[in-house]
Parts: structure tokens; sequence; C-alpha cells
């Protein structure tokens, strides 16, 4: 199957639920070599992935991503974890000095581990998968470092649940262009912009029966009371900045 | 032009010299649609891209670009940014008590960020056009906040050189799938395994080349002692957090 990218990129649906079908080696290789063709920070390629494919290891991994069962009936699983390490033991071997040691490393190695991430979803899809982030990553890094054995210098920044689709969801409603893209200057909102961008989310059937089940006033209180609370916010602010400390990206300062 | 997905991810070479071309606002409008398309934690959006034509804006945000001069000859700029001011100012209208004031938070956004600035450099490619991403954006994140009007909430986090390619490089090297990929557990290197990740690339002519232009005694100390300095990591470490604490995601703590 060939399909062109803009036709992959707009068709895009996050997938959930999968066949009980593995991952051929040559598609699975296809997505392992488009996110090592991603473009990165100096061509420096500051990521690695970890394949996990084996029953254990996934029951193993399940509750770090809050037991959703994708990750067990996803026949692939691809963690995406920001790297210095072996950019660091290169350097070390050649008599050249790291200093990669701090934020900035970080924040560097985090975006280039996202570039490739999203390259392998569009390869999955172009090759008739589906996929579907999962933000647990993020939180429950400290965990996910143990398990997989990550020496310092790495941080789980995305994982990615993928396998033959057994669901065709609908495509998901986006904002309208003003609600994202701006020209030449941020133009803040007004009340009135605000409320006209958000109006087709908010009608939605689909939003209507989710307020009802979360028993809320509106969609917003969804994602302040039930989804993303200040609670687990701070929670997983705290424990990311400690591992962020404790994998030695915050010193020198 | 129709590209296939994978040959559109396995052709990605950075472009940094462009035509003087106009891009067409079709194929702006498919860049940024596609940008949009992008999954998106919660289908939050955390994201907005700001597209600079504009030559005066282009010179003005030049020197936030240590004066790549791809920013002046690229027709389309495209800024983009972690953002929680849109949907803090929607659940502030809603009656829904926002909590995106802490890292985790900005972590959040800035993946949902990335993703979709993969999209667009992948729908730019697949209509004929190159891109290059630039690191400085993050280094930088205070001046284009103040330039850009950006308010509490926002980070800059990638910018894109967009333009029809007037140059035609090679495909850059890669390291080899085990400098990346890891099957079930990481297994750290060896020093053997470390010289043999990095050997291709150091013995590329282009890798002399830099090494006799640079004058180090290997390609690594290029990235120590020349690219990415301590006392540049650490600078800009400090700027990055400082403008995470002003915009208003370092709190509660």
């Amino acid at each position: 199957m060939i399909m062109n990218t803009l036709a992959t990129i707009f068709n895009h649906k996050s997938i959930r639920k999968f066949k009980n079908l593995p991952v051929e080696d040559e598609i699975l290789n296809n997505i392992l070599h488009a996110a090592m063709r991603a473009p990165s920070t100096g061509n420096m390629q500051l990521y690695n992935i970890i394949v996990t494919r084996d029953i254990e290891n996934k029951r193993a991994i399940l509750p770090f991503h809050f037991n959703q069962k994708m990750i067990l009936d996803a026949p692939v699983v691809l963690t995406f974890n920001a790297d210095f390490n072996r950019f660091n033991l290169w350097c070390e071997q050649r008599n050249a000095k790291p200093c990669y040691d701090n934020f900035l490393s970080f924040i560097t190695a985090a975006i280039d581990t996202v570039i490739a991430a999203q390259n392998a979803v569009l390869a999955a899809e172009s090759q008739g998968l589906g996929s579907c982030y999962l933000g647990t990553t993020i939180y429950m890094a400290e965990e996910l470092i143990k398990f997989f054995e990550l020496p310092k210098g790495i941080i789980p920044i995305a994982t990615l649940a993928i396998g033959y689709p057994d669901e065709e969801p609908e495509l998901v409603d986006r904002l309208p262009i003003k609600g994202n893209v701006h020209f030449e200057k941020y133009s803040n909102y007004s009340k009135s912009e605000i409320d006209e961008i958000y109006s087709y989310k908010e009608n939605l059937e689909s939003s209507k029966k989710l307020i009802e089940e979360n028993k809320t006033e509106n969609l917003a209180q969804i994602f302040t009371e039930k989804r993303y609370t200040r609670e687990s916010n701070l929670l997983y602010s705290n424990k990311l900045l400690n591992i962020l400390k404790s994998q030695g990206f915050m010193n020198n300062f």
C-alpha cells in the first residue's frame, strides 16, 4: 500500500484497539528507520527507541501507563527516550568533555525525540497500521527508567502503541485555523473569539455525552476537574523535575 | 505532485538555501492544516504557529536566530510555540479553573508543539518545498516572546524556514540502527560498540574537512568545544528556565 503524505497526515486518527496480528519485521524496520531519518539538532540524534513486543514486558509496563489496555493489545510498543548517554560516551572516549548535564540539553534532546516519534507515527499509518501516543510516559518516567534500565542522561518522553487497527473511529474535531495560527504577531483572543473558536467542539454530540457522563457543567471543566487536575499536574511536575535532577540534567546552576 | 509518505520521510534533507519564490497560499494552507491535524494531548492542541512572511519582521527576528541568512531567504518562517494561553482563556470563561501553570503542563504543550511542527515539515516536503529547523528558538525564547507579543502561558519551541529549495544536498548520514534502537531493555554500550557506531560518521570526508576547519583533534571535540559548549549551554539553560518562570510555568512548588 502506498499512501501520499498529505493523505496520511489529514487522515490521522489515534487508534486504541488493535487486531491480534503481529507487525511484520520489514514494516517495523521501516518505522524505526523512518524515526531515525528525522532531522535532529546538529545531527546528534539525541534519542533512543525501545521496542517492546514481549508480553511479559508489556505486562510490566502496563501499570506505568495507568493500565490502558492498548499496551497489552498492541503488538508493538515503542518508547521514545531523550538520550544524551550514547553521545556522552562517545565524547568521553574521544577526549572531548561533554557538557550536556543541563536543562537546555534535556529540552534539545526531548525535541529531537518527539520529531523522531512523529515520523514513526506517519510511517506506521502509511503502511496500514494505527497508533496512539500515551501521555503517561512523562508522568511515569522514573518507573520506566528503572524498568528499561536507562542510564543517566536518558529521560522517557513519548510512547506509541502500534498495530493493525481493530476500530474505525471518525476523524476527531480540530479548532478552526484562527485557534492555532497567527500572522506576523500573536493576536490575543477576545471573549467572543474564544466562544467562536470553541463553539464547534462544545456543540458536538460527543462533547454533550462526555459532559453528561462526567457530571460537569461544561466541557472545559472535564479537563480541569477530571482529566488534568491541579493535584495530578503538581504531583507529576515534581516527579518529572526530580527525575531530571537524578538523571543528571539539572547540574551547574 | 504526490509523494508517498515513506519516500518523503526517507528523502528528508534539511534545506538552508531557498529560491526567491513565494509559497502559494494553497500550499501554505496545507502545511498549516497538516500541523493542526497532528495528534495532541487530550486533543487540546496546546500550540500556536506564527507565520512570518513580512520582510521587516524577518529582519527583526534575524538576530534572534544568530543571523542565519535562511531566515531572510525563506519566503515563509513558521514559529511553533507551546501555548496554554488560549486553553486557559477558554477555561476561565467557562467557570473552570485552569491549573496549567506548572512544569508538567509546559512539557505537555512542548510535546504537542513538536509533533505539529514535524507534520508541517513533511507536508512541506511532500509538496516540493524544503525546510530547516532552527535550534536557536529555545535559546532566544525571551526575545521571541517580546517580538511576537506572546502572553503568559506561551513558550517558543521550534522554528522552520520553508521555501522552494535552491540547493540539492546529499542525504546526511545517520547512525546504524543499534545506535538508536534497543529491544525490550536498554543495553548500554561498550567502548568497542561506541567505536563501531560512530565509525562511519567519523570516517566521512565531510567530517575530516570539518575537523581541519575547526582545528580540533576529532569530530566529538567540534561538538563539545565549538558548537554546543558548556558556556553556551549554561547560559541558555538559565535563560530558558527564567523564561519558563516569567511565562508562568514554574508555579506551585
